[in-house]
This record gives structure tokens, C-alpha cells and sequence, in this order.
């Protein structure tokens, strides 16, 4: 018999993610602190649990995705959270991208308590969760990571144990500094090239299947020029990631200047209103600068 | 019959170039600065021209493959240069990659005495030199660009009329400007996976599938963790390239922050002999101000 689930945090991706755990044959019982949206869920066949501790205390593995660090330790650790609920032998799976200092302390007082975590920091945007099309960077041990294999198939798609508690959010963060980086490059590229009067696709075509080419250049520069500013990925959430891995790199003392630089390009924009416009409308910042906007024809 | 082609400038990618021509049974005139590595082409099957006017003289179409602008304006403009030998309706095409600005200026100038231009830098290193496989970025007339394609198709595989004249350089700023900036965030992002004590080959497999995922992250990062820092292209070589494009984004009034900083990044690499090495050192920089390397198990 397959282990019960618990699942905390309905938001735009933990719908997708509980959605996919019942497709799957999972018995899962929900949680999500606006209660109004865990009526979808039992609609699909969730059971609705009255507090996290409830959730955790009626399953085996109760994993949590809310936004950020204090919701993940108000939700664990404060009145009513897993702690309270989990017993011995239980598993935790932290599906949030959290602070990875901070994931090595929660982990420990769950730890301590008998109760098992794993973080497992997700990518691939809400329509990846509601494929399960995720991509799911995993910490803690060996042996949870295989007990909790089932469920992570039935969520995503690309899942890799990358180390000890912590290691997820880590991965995590170095894959924000890789996209936000390659998303700079794509800004300047296409303001310089639209100031050099030329034609933005035939310029994308000539340079996408190249040493210059990357996820970013292929998927969201088209967006960008075609002024289609839909979130893959909001710049509020963007900005909420960028925040920990500024924490996280004073703490370790590694310089990022170029990661610096993007994070204050997106903070007036964040500022502004556009917060809830995709991670690609970092090139409104450049854009500005020049004074000119990219558009195709 | 197929048109006589005339080669000048037999460098790292010159070389490789005139040699697939040959291959092709294309009939080669060759001129090269320094004399000595005209026999290898010789000995290919080529012919030795005894000046870039000779070169020219003798051919229908002359290809100029040198390094940086005041290269190309000495060999198409100077004493004994192309201008001096090629008659009306020939066509010169120059490989180099220089100012865009300075391009349109050379061909204009070409143009007047009825010889024809095409700019139509490349990409793809010395492999895809020598292989036949490299991007080649075509700026100039259309009716100039067909009647060019069996050459372009002998020496590269992504061949790809971007506009008019200088449109080729733009583009092939563009590409570098997207190189560069990939090229960052991968140096930010494994001194950051370093310094968190991640094991890099997992960090790349987790990461490299999704949103982050570029050509230099592929290619490049196991590069750096391994301390390889053989060129597939030379820091010398990216510089000459990044100042073309601060010229080009200065006359444009671009803003181009991040690439700006990527060029005082590399200055003192360039400065304290690193400049043979690939452009991936950049990383260097980065693991200097960190006090740490990067480097795999």
C-alpha cells in the first residue's frame, strides 16, 4: 500500500502538484491557509485537513510548498504546524525555495524529533506543476529520496538527489543566478540590437543555435519582442528568490556583481507595478536606459 | 563553371576555411601576411597570390578573413589592397568580425567602383572552421547572398542573411554580447555552487535541462571544474570582440551594463597573460575575489 500523503500550500504551483498526487492513486489530504481553495481539491478527491498538524498527523509523507522562509517555519515549526501533528519515521518534504541555511535548521529540529525532511526546491513554472513536468533539485538522505521517489514522479519529470539537507535550495539557487544571468545577456542583446535597426528574428535565428544560444535567448526573447509580457515566472517571485541568493552569497562571502546589478535593474520595476509581469520584462530596465523599446515588425 | 575564389588571411579560422573551399573543388587563390603559412595551402591545391590586389585580380570572388578593422581596411583599401585589383561586379566577402560602423564605410566605398560587398562574420571556433560546420552572419545585398551560398555553404552550416551591409556584424555583436553574459552567470553561479559545497557535476545535471540551461553551461562549466582552460575562444580574441561592441553600443547610446562589467572583468586577465586561454577563465575572476577555485572531485 502507497504511503498517505499530506500536502500544505495551494498556490499556483501546489494545486498543479496536489492535482497530479491524486492522478497518480495517491490518498492525499490538503491543507492551504486561504481555505477557499482547498474546495477544487476535494472536488478532485483530496480530503481536507483542518491545520498543518492535522494534515501531518493523519500521513505517512506531508509535503509543503508556500512561499518563503518564515511561511515554511510557521507552517513546520509554529502553533498547529507538521511538528506537532508528524510522528516518528514520518517524512517532510520541503517543496519551497527557502533559505538553504535556514533548511539545515528546520531539518535539524525535525531531525531531532525523529521525523525525517528532504528539500526539494522546484522549477519549470505552473504549467510545469500542472503537468508534472517539474524539474525537482533534492536534499537530505539517500534513503528518504528513494522512499520518496514515487511521489516526486508523480509530480515531476526531472528529478535529481544533488546532496545533504540543504543541497536542493542550494541547486536552486545557483539555477536563479543562471537564469537571471542569461535573462541580462538577452536584455542587452536585443535593446542593442533593435538600436542597430535590425530585424529581431532573423537576428534570433542566426544566433539562438550557437555558442550564444540558451533557454532563456530561445524562449523569452520572441516574448520580449513581441511585447507579451505573461509571467512564466513573476519578478515578484523572481525578486523573493534573488533576496535569498544575496543572503545566502554574503553569508558564504562569494562576490556576484553580475546577479547584484540584475537585482537592482528589477527593483524599480518591482517598485512600479510590474511585479506581476514575467521575469523576462527585465529588459524594460535596459530598454529604459536607451530609451528605445524592442519590438519586431 | 563555378566562380574563382581568392583567400586572404590564412589565421586559426582562415586556414581551415580555405581548405574546405578546396575540398569543395573550388579553384583558390591564397595571400596571407605572413608568407609561410601560404605553402600548407599550396600543398592542398591552392595557388599563391603575391598580394591582396593580386589575389583579388584573379578572382570573382575574394574572401578577407583577418583580425580586426584596421586589418581589413589595410587589405581591402591599402597599398597593394583588394580595391586595387578587383574589377567591377566582383565580390568581396569579409569574414572578419570588426565595426559594423567601419564595414558600411568599406563597402561604400568598394560600391562606388562597382565592386560588391558582403559582411559575414563567423562563429563556431577553429573545430567549426576546420569542419566546415560554423555560423556564418550575412549582411548585403540578397542577389549578392545567392550567389555567395555555395561558397558560405562549403566553409558552414547555419548560414543566414541577416539584413544589409553591416547587419552581419551587428548580429555577430549581438552573439557576442549573449556569450559573454552566459558566460557570467555560469562563473557567478558555480563559485556560489563552490563556496556551498555542492558537487558541481550533479549541480550542472540538475540545472542544465530547464530554464537555466545555455550553450556555455553545457560546454563550458565541466571546462571550469575540470581546469581546463584550453580556448575554443581565446580571452584576446573575446576582447577585441567586446571592445567592438562597447564601440558600436557607445555610438548607439545602449546601455549595456552587464557587458561592461564582463569587459573590466576580463581586462586584467587579458593583462596578466591569461589571454590565450578560452573564455571561460572569466570564471577566474570571480573565484579571485572569492578566495576559492572551482574544481570537481
Amino acid at each position: 500500500m502507497s504511503e498517505k500523503v499530506g500536502f500544505i500550500g495551494l498556490g499556483i504551483m501546489g494545486r498543479g502538484m496536489a492535482n497530479n498526487l491524486l492522478k497518480a492513486g495517491f490518498s492525499v489530504r490538503v491543507w492551504n491557509r486561504t481555505a477557499s481553495r482547498i474546495n477544487a481539491l476535494v472536488e478532485a478527491g483530496a480530503e481536507a485537513g483542518s491545520s498543518p498538524q492535522d494534515v501531518a498527523a493523519k500521513s505517512d509523507i506531508c509535503i509543503v510548498c508556500v512561499s518563503d522562509t518564515p511561511d515554511v517555519e510557521a507552517v513546520i515549526l509554529g502553533g498547529n504546524g507538521v511538528v506537532h501533528g508528524a510522528k516518528k519515521g514520518n517524512l517532510v518534504i520541503d517543496c519551497s525555495t527557502i533559505s538553504p541555511q535556514r533548511t539545515k535548521t528546520i531539518a535539524a529540529e525535525l531531525n531531532e524529533k525523529g521525523i525525517h525532511m528532504l528539500d526539494a526546491p522546484i522549477s519549470g513554472g505552473s504549467e510545469g506543476a500542472a503537468r508534472g513536468t517539474l524539474s525537482i533539485m533534492v536534499g537530505g538522505d539517500e534513503t528518504q529520496f528513494e522512499r520518496a521517489r514515487p511521489v516526486f514522479e508523480a509530480m515531476g519529470k526531472t528529478i535529481t538527489h544533488v546532496g545533504p539537507q540543504g543541497a536542493g535550495q542550494s541547486v536552486k539557487l545557483v539555477n536563479q543566478i543562471l537564469v537571471v544571468g542569461n535573462m541580462l545577456a538577452v536584455s542587452e542583446a536585443f535593446v542593442f540590437a533593435q538600436a542597430s535597426g535590425l530585424d529581431l528574428r532573423q537576428t534570433l535565428a542566426a544566433v539562438a543555435g550557437g555558442a550564444a544560444g540558451s533557454w532563456m535567448l530561445s524562449n523569452r526573447a520572441p516574448q520580449c519582442y513581441e511585447r507579451d509580457w505573461r509571467p512564466g515566472f513573476t519578478i515578484n517571485l523572481q525578486q523573493k528568490d534573488l533576496r535569498l541568493v544575496l543572503e545566502a552569497a554574503d553569508q558564504l562571502g562569494v562576490p556576484i556583481p553580475g546577479t547584484s546589478l540584475i537585482f537592482n535593474l528589477y527593483r524599480p520595476l518591482e517598485a512600479q507595478g510590474h511585479g506581476e509581469e514575467g521575469n523576462h520584462a527585465l529588459i524594460k530596465a535596459i530598454e529604459r536606459l536607451a530609451g528605445i523599446e524592442v519590438k519586431a515588425d
